[in-house]
């Protein structure tokens, strides 16, 4: 039983001991050395999770319920699976692992379920909101690289929540986007827009995962924020997100988002501020200076960081693609 | 940070090296031992596999997608997390777990994704084949204790494909059930029918796991088998399958079911057994002795087992209702 071959071992008498060894060794027939990685890993910590709590049917099967029920809640325009993995910390966790920052540039957060592909583009100055019930707020932001030097013609997609907490989509009536848009940087490496001030919202509850949370005596708000995701051939794409100093969420974030140095405080807008931009003395202000990491930075770091992690687990590796495999030559 | 009471804690700067404890933190607020637990395990074993695998983001939502596609291609006689459980092996070790059999019992296999509600409830001798293709093959089986008792009123759930490897539900048109059928075993733990002889099929490859298994290079066969599931009060209940001994997938099945002492030779029906139970001679004869722990047999075996697998993960373990959560006292 115990060959050493990539060849069809003989699948007999499986007992709760062997079981995992003879699944992975027959998952471990693909010529993509990565995908055989992910999937003896996969498996191992499927069948160690299921040996360590002594899985009953009932639990198995309650399982089998819960994951059938998120995917059948999935639309066009909601997301359950991506809500799953933000409470479980796993969409955090991974773009950590995936979009590791150099020190002085702006950190990541979770992507949510709430973006969508079908934002306007409109030019520098435009206004992203048509909710009149919102509190006005200017937003000056830039984007540079490390070193400093503003990056003009960044595709930077922006979504925030309405004044009542909710996103465009998640309105039936939904007919065309709003609180949303696409812009280009400048020159300068600059953009602006008027916007409204994002508050505090529940994620969608009336789904599987909000039946886990409430299970779990958890609550399922996000502090009050707004979405930035930066594009731009040879810098690495930045999901992240600016959180207002405040929010009586801001340290029990749902889907475990906030970092320190997205948190910012907002100002107003001055005499001079309000002549320049057309927007009334006293709104709120959102300044901000985005700092993106390159492609090569960016990889450099991944892969400085992967090989540390793997030599911690005493697994000797190599890098495919800039992601890990077993070394076995 | 580091709290030890059950207090939430601030969730802030969470980092690829901190994020699971407090992830589990968060998660351990219900008064539910057993579902804090279970959420400690899964959260850490999904993290782990993040971090050993620096899953990329990509990966993720291919993850994602895949999850959402599995849970859509789900209906109410198809269960493709059935099938993704069974051809990961965790349906097979789920079973082992939670059902372990004392030495002279039969033993258990995947319950799979075929078995409906709706079968009918046939008295002893009918026919649950209206398979006029298949090969007629007649079954006398008997159910007894682990002493040698016979047992007479267990609920018998039979069922097996027709002679082109399709269960029913496999067919848009189905209207009602066939080769499937409920029976109670008679006074001596009897139980006979007339049936066809069970053919080797492909699980259903036409959805995600189907893809799957081909990216993994894996043949999607099981090798010729009939279904059997008993229940009575008093007893643990049984879910197994016969197999029929040379069929080519006996030791390849995509979902790791085959046990040696689960694989049987069909005989002939001969002129005595012919005229006694109104078949022809020369016909398929399946005899088979079910032997069924009681169910204060699986529990006693199930606990002992249960705290000597925690033991040698080294936790302090207590049981609740016959599963184990971690003894803080």
């Amino acid at each position: 039983m115990a060959s050493t071959t990539n060849h069809t071992p003989p699948l007999l008498d499986l007992t709760i001991d062997n079981i995992t060894e003879n699944v992975v060794r027959i998952n471990s027939q693909s010529s993509n050395a990565r995908l055989n990685y992910l999937m003896e890993r996969l498996v191992t910590h499927v069948h160690d999770f299921a040996r360590e709590t002594r899985l009953s049917t009932h639990e198995w099967m309650a399982t089998i319920e819960f994951l059938t029920k998120t995917g059948q809640m999935c639309t066009d325009v909601r997301q359950e699976f991506i809500l799953l993995s933000d409470i479980l910390g796993l969409s955090m966790l991974v773009d950590s692992i995936d979009h590791p920052k150099p020190p002085n540039c702006t950190e990541g957060s979770v992507l949510g379920p709430f973006h969508t592909g079908d934002a306007p583009h409109l030019p520098i100055g435009s206004s992203m909101s048509t909710d009149a019930a919102g509190e006005p707020m200017l937003a000056l932001c830039t984007v540079s690289d490390s070193s400093g030097r503003p990056i003009s013609g960044v595709k930077v997609d922006i979504w925030e929540t309405d004044s009542s907490g909710h996103y465009d989509v998640q309105y039936a009536s939904r007919e065309s986007p709003s609180e949303r848009c696409v812009m280009t940087s400048d020159v300068d490496g600059g953009f602006w827009f008027k916007a409204i001030k994002p508050v505090s919202y529940p994620i969608p509850d009336d789904g599987p995962v909000g039946k886990l949370l409430q299970l779990l005596n958890r609550h399922c708000w996000r502090p009050s924020h707004m979405h930035f995701m930066f594009e731009k051939q040879g810098l690495d794409p930045l999901i992240t997100t600016l959180f207002i100093r405040g929010d009586k969420y801001e340290t029990s974030d749902v889907v475990f988002g906030v970092k320190s140095s997205l948190i910012i405080d907002l100002g107003k807008v001055d005499e001079e501020t309000a002549a320049k931009y057309g927007v009334p003395v006293g709104a709120l202000l959102l300044r901000h200076k985005f700092v993106l990491a390159s492609t090569e930075e960016t990889e450099k770091l991944r892969d400085k960081n992967a090989m540390e992690a793997m030599e911690r687990l005493g697994l000797k590796t190599k890098l495919i693609d800039h992601l890990p495999v077993p070394d076995l030559d």
